[in-house]
């Protein structure tokens, strides 16, 4: 199992990157790292070496603010386009990414590319629950406007994801959508509603957004347009409840001894809230397994997308997502 | 100033219509209000009739669960029907109902009528927002799928709306969408932008959902599908993050005294973000005032939608709409 590691994306780059490849190394001998980005920028966090981790030396860097598919054409030296066209080539099974989440979809997509059979890929991140559990949510935002056959592509990628890689025997797939009710929703959900009865999933029928967050599923399934709304109400949500408990918390000497009381507990939910602590997110329907990190993971983020990977590449996830979407063709 | 209150919808029909009523009657003596329902059941609430007040005897009413075309097309003696029809005639300016959604729509689109030029009427809700002053969103259900035609014509009715009702003098006006810059978006929002920006009204572009608690507009533009989305992920964080105060807050007797003291500032925040707080949802774009209350609405409930009526009538608001549509034509 080769890994490759993209050394100069994230917020932290290359630091955290090289810190968590070297971490996840010396854990699992039985994968090689290769860390993709400026070779003395990365052995500048370098100390023991060990044998299962090398370095593949590239001079540029996508950055943040980057125009994604212009930047992936002509930046063919980045280190996110390397690591790419590692997996491309099979010099690689799996490669990992903090950087610029456009230029990584674009690499997947003009790089890496899709599985034959595969419309379009899906961005995949793990939204939290209130019992920790988490939800596998696709698409998100690799593509704004999806028809009921992506949706229907996303659901059983997503439930193979959720079996291969999290060891859920029957995942719960849901379509996301303004009710419960079969014919609910706008065209695109009803179109998609007999297309999902009919895939070889557990389709539990459709979800609304506010029970998301109760685990209603182990899936949910929307377009990124949709699913982009969804994530970012939940985030705007979370973020304006705890400015105002910090507000509530400051207003006086009891109020801050009450917060002291308090606290662990908060700060416990806000922890299972906060959507950077659920991994990494992948990039689903390509040809190798590509995995986005969080623009600000630390070196522990990048070793735990790393495990994510090991699994994901132990149990066939590409595989697996190739025989069922070409089934019978 | 005549004002039909559907006596029969909502959860505590009819006591709390009848009552809100009665306030309302007494309260503003240039208006009439007209209770319609069945006339035993409303008169058990009613206690020295005042002169502005008056019954409209019904046999029939439409529940929350009838399928609300049919109930719309065949109940037509129903409470809510003969509101609208009495809206429809002239003999009523405005209507005001608690009862089944779907069936009040429909009654807005069937018995009242469109405004000549409005292509579909928006149902437009306020959604609390972390200062107070709260954001006008439309379409939030009345139609699912929507053109980018018809959500410049929500942009028009919901600045005219915040304007006339609310007395903000240009109200900002956003379009709800994945990010900030002009271009990002579905096909909807991409083709909605440019029609924005040459339409009447202060447009300041895209808004993100998880801004919108954060007042950045007095108006949010989006289909009733993404709307609904946005709707029910706020409301869906908001309930868990309340559960989860209502763990912590009993875990111990310390963290119990810790509760007693942060509680009041918390309900008032609880209080804020209730959405039943925010008063009646107009349906705009139809030939006559129509206000949907909550379902759970109390007496203040009705009366404080009576006060919105008022104002809107006093202010022309359906006249101000039909004037801007057909501007120039």
């Amino acid at each position: 199992m080769r890994i490759a590691i993209d050394a100069m994306g994230g917020d932290h780059a290359p630091k955290e990157a090289v810190e968590g490849a070297l971490a996840a190394a010396r854990e699992w001998t039985d994968i090689e790292v290769i860390l993709v980005g400026n070779s003395a920028a990365i052995e500048a966090h370098l100390q023991n070496k060990p044998a299962n981790l090398t370095i593949r030396h590239t001079e540029e860097v996508i950055e943040a603010d980057d125009e994604p598919v212009k930047a992936v054409r002509r930046k063919k030296d980045a280190s996110m386009v390397v690591a790419g066209r590692l997996v491309k080539d099979k010099e690689a099974d799996a490669m990992i990414s903090a950087g610029n989440t456009g230029a990584l979809m674009t690499t997947g997509l003009l790089v890496v590319g899709r599985i034959s059979g595969i419309e379009r890929p899906a961005l995949a991140p793990m939204l939290p629950t209130i019992d920790g559990s988490g939800v596998l949510a696709l698409d998100l935002g690799a593509n704004m406007d999806a028809s009921a056959e992506h949706l229907r592509q996303y659901a059983i990628m997503g439930s193979i994801y959720r079996n291969k890689v999290h060891g859920v025997a029957k995942p719960r797939v849901g379509l996301l959508n303004v009710g419960t009710e079969a014919m609910k929703g706008n065209e695109l959900t009803k179109a998609a509603f007999p297309l999902l009865e009919e895939a070889p999933i557990h389709f539990i029928g459709n979800v609304e957004s506010r029970e998301v967050l109760r685990a209603e599923c182990d899936v949910i399934v929307c377009d990124g347009f949709a699913g982009n709304i969804m994530l970012k109400s939940l985030e705007g949500a979370a973020s304006v409840f705890f400015s105002v408990l910090k507000t509530e918390f400051t207003k006086s000497w009891y109020s801050k001894l009450a917060a002291a009381i308090l606290r662990p507990g908060l700060m416990n939910f806000r922890k299972k809230f906060d959507y950077k602590e659920h991994g990494a997110a992948p990039l689903l329907g390509l040809q190798g397994l590509v995995l986005k990190c969080h623009g600000s993971s630390d070196a522990n983020a990048f070793k735990n997308a790393v495990r994510q990977a090991r699994i994901a590449l132990q149990n066939d996830l590409v595989g697996a997502i190739s025989a069922e979407i070409n089934h019978g063709k």
